[in-house]
């Protein structure tokens, strides 16, 4: 016990020092000048190495091994135990001198990247990404040895414990062979209703604010426990018990925001909803990004775009713009809402479309990891999956494979769990509304109780005391699956 | 050489904690929900206690040993070694668990405080006081031993090298034989004039907000590397290339936030103004809090508070906030920022009658300090000093002995600088007028350039390579005396 108890100790001064690096990063997003840029990546790499440093202490590993021989913790303790192993699994597999690699490969390729993209000039970010890809090869190769793993399950199980190609593989042919029918059928059926009037902007930033905070008050946001602010890209971050996020306003479109707000809020919840006699030891972190998706999606494309949530929503808006006319009735809304549109930006696109980005993504960084392709082929193979998925036609690679963050900042493994998000998503809802009958009504009088109580029961509330598979089986009653996800929406897009 | 830059990388990676804590110390004052407070706490206190050890460790100590002895380092990196060995000292001197327990009743006392200071309640706070005094006691003892100091001598040391209580003395001396007649006199002289007239608020925050980035710029403040926010108790605080300086809002009185301002940016182009090249290493720290104050004074009491500066400043909030009449003109605006009325409280004291408050506080300090004194004589003390000092009769103990955060606070050892740098600054823009010939007339345009150039050269760029004593003596051509802040003081208050 003494052992364990050490443990404890350590972990949670792991956790004060991760903390700190979120209310860190979250600032670098929203508010730093940006002549401190510099100092700050300082300060989060000399943090992130002090984290380091303690997991993979020897007299962390020898801890560990003590506390798992000396046995007799109650079934939290344990579950607590078994996720300090896997981080210092994790941690320890991968020499110190390849962590530090990575770090500076990844700063200077971000940094490239963002040059790159705005000039659309792949050769550019080439070598860098070159660079980022052999680290990642090596780390998923150095993960996967200590795992028992192929480098690419690695790289999958840093982000989503137990995630496996082998589950991911069914689950994406299945999208794959019933989408592209799907989105013709949906877009036809929109031509044929005509476009959906719109309504006219400006609209004032502070306004957007006020309503995108009424949604969140509606949602349960604890603001003793958080804040909403502003950034250039959306994000969920901050710290334990100061969860904090970000949206950006477009004084011509309101509804983005909005449901960006929404979205955020999903992760929030889930953040705020964490085991609180846990919530500073491993076993009381979220899960993993699918059931992190999962809980943004439910907020957002489940509930925020249900025809009973946007019936609510419309009123609410049009008074606070003062606006007039069919534009502001909660049908012009809701089509507003379900616009199906193929386009070349994954962040900008509807719920029917967005699993053919990830599909792309996932088969090329796969095929990467693997040695099976190589840097140079990346925006050819890019352009013809977008032609072949969705129809069209790359113009240059800032709208093709240079348009995200995630391969030059080194999270690859991520992508697919945009997608099982969506999937766990639909699943979840599911369950929830024949669970809680009063969920879809509640949605409809803005009151999301039954939903976010079902969710903190089933989902927030287990932390990482099981696993993502457990969570959602004993939530839902059955393993992911393509179904249900499919079914919502055939129900929204073809049907109603 | 080696153990030199082996000590460098330490000392860059102790910096960038204190950076980060500089951070999350700066976002708990302004943007911090309240339920954060305790994690942020454990995330400081864990980052600090990563910066003793690395300072304590001792490979650290071998390394300084070692370089001191190989020797053959240039000026500023022998002034870096030597300030490397100073913050070794001052740090090693003190046992953990003393460290430890000065944290623990410093956070305990600091809460007390709060509620005491509400409710005018001594003895609340004095059990939690009389353990901060027998800690503060006991680090004075083990700092002074280590640094062949008295225990008040070692803790003046920590906050202004080199400050001892001989030199202060002297000087205390003069200010308490020839304030009192100074201030009667100013008095006598206000009630002679009748009152100036007072614009009439409502003053909006936004429109105060926007003067004061005004005078941010005249003044030179570089906003890539730094900002301006609001907090309750204004500071200036952040990181390296990251300065953020806060105020307070009255919708009532415009006259005070904006002071309040000048006042910030003057630490805050002290930080700024760090040598670029040692910035992050102890040597480019500032010197001490003696001229810390001095920068802070020059900007507000100095400059700021000139005829010159006032009749720029004076048309420039009268546009801002559309204002007409005699209480918008210079002269009136002049009288509001220099009138002179003893009060109870420090922080809202002239700059005749603030000397009082830090004499007071310097003399009782210094004796409970010294076991001269015990807790339970400190009401009575306070009080029977106001009275001496400035003929206040104090109602209740919020309105003394309770009315600073210092004591609670464990920064024993710090009141003096206050005062200390009103006497610097003084001397300093003494100087700096006397060398530029167009400073004043620079300021009646609101041009800062000749007054922040001299500081930059003759302070700022200086960092810690030499001491607080020597900056003085070569950038005003003598050492630290009463005459010239005294001088300063008759001319504004009784002449002109």
């Amino acid at each position: 016990m003494q052992a364990y108890r050490a443990l404890e100790a350590t972990f949670a001064r792991i956790g004060a020092l991760e903390d700190a690096s979120g209310i860190l990063g979250w600032d670098a997003q929203t508010l730093m000048p940006d002549g401190a840029a510099e100092g700050r990546g300082d300060q989060i790499a000399v943090l992130r190495g002090l984290a380091h440093d303690l997991l993979v202490d020897p007299a962390t590993a020898d801890r560990l091994a003590g506390a798992e021989e000396a046995g007799g913790l109650d079934a939290w303790s344990q579950a607590n135990l078994a996720e300090m192993r896997r981080a210092h699994t994790h941690a320890a597999a991968v020499p110190r001198d390849l962590v530090e690699a990575n770090s500076r490969a990844v700063s200077r390729a971000e940094m490239t990247w963002r040059e790159a993209r705005r000039t659309a000039d792949f050769a550019l970010l080439r070598p860098d990404l070159a660079e980022v890809l052999r680290l990642q090869r090596e780390i998923g190769r150095a993960k996967g040895e200590a795992l028992g793993l192929s480098p690419y399950d690695a790289l999958l199980d840093s982000y989503d414990p137990g995630l496996r190609q082998d589950a991911i593989d069914p689950l994406f042919s299945v999208l794959e062979a019933e989408l592209p029918g799907l989105i013709a059928q949906a877009q036809a059926r929109q031509e044929a209703a005509g476009p959906a009037p719109a309504a006219q902007g400006p609209f004032p930033v502070e306004t957007q604010r006020q309503v995108g905070l009424a949604l969140m008050r509606a949602a349960g946001f604890d603001f003793a426990r958080g804040r909403l602010d502003v950034s250039l890209h959306p994000f969920c971050g901050g710290a334990t018990d100061d969860v904090r996020i970000t949206t950006r306003y477009d004084e011509q479109d309101f509804a983005r925001a909005l449901m960006g707000v929404l979205h955020e809020t999903g992760h929030a919840l889930y953040e705020q909803g964490r085991p609180a006699a846990w919530r500073r030891q491993p076993v009381g972190a979220a899960r993993g990004m699918t059931l992190h998706e999962s809980q943004s999606l439910t907020l957002e494309m489940q509930a925020g775009r249900s025809r009973e949530f946007v019936a609510w929503l419309a009123p609410l808006v049009r008074e606070a713009f003062g606006g007039t006319g069919p534009a502001w009735e909660a049908d012009a809304l809701y089509r507003t809402y379900t616009t199906v549109a193929p386009g070349f930006i994954r962040v900008d696109a509807d719920e029917c479309t967005y699993p053919a980005h990830i599909l792309l993504r996932y088969r090329l960084e796969r095929a990467l990891i693997r040695g099976e392709m190589e840097i140079d082929d990346l925006p050819g193979a890019f352009d013809d999956g977008l032609r072949r998925l969705l129809g069209l036609t790359v113009p240059d690679d800032a709208h093709g494979c240079l348009q995200d963050i995630h391969w030059p900042g080194g999270a690859w493994g991520y992508f697919p769990t945009y997608t099982l998000g969506a999937m766990a998503a639909a699943q979840l809802f599911d369950a929830a509304c024949r669970a809680e009958p009063d969920l879809r009504p509640g949605l409809a009088r803005g009151d999301f109780a039954p939903l976010v109580g079902w969710l903190r029961a089933n989902v927030h509330a287990k932390g990482s005391a099981c696993g993502t598979r457990e969570i959602l089986e004993a939530a839902t009653g059955r393993p992911l699956s393509a179904d249900i996800f499919l079914g919502h929406l055939r129900r929204r897009y073809l049907e109603a």
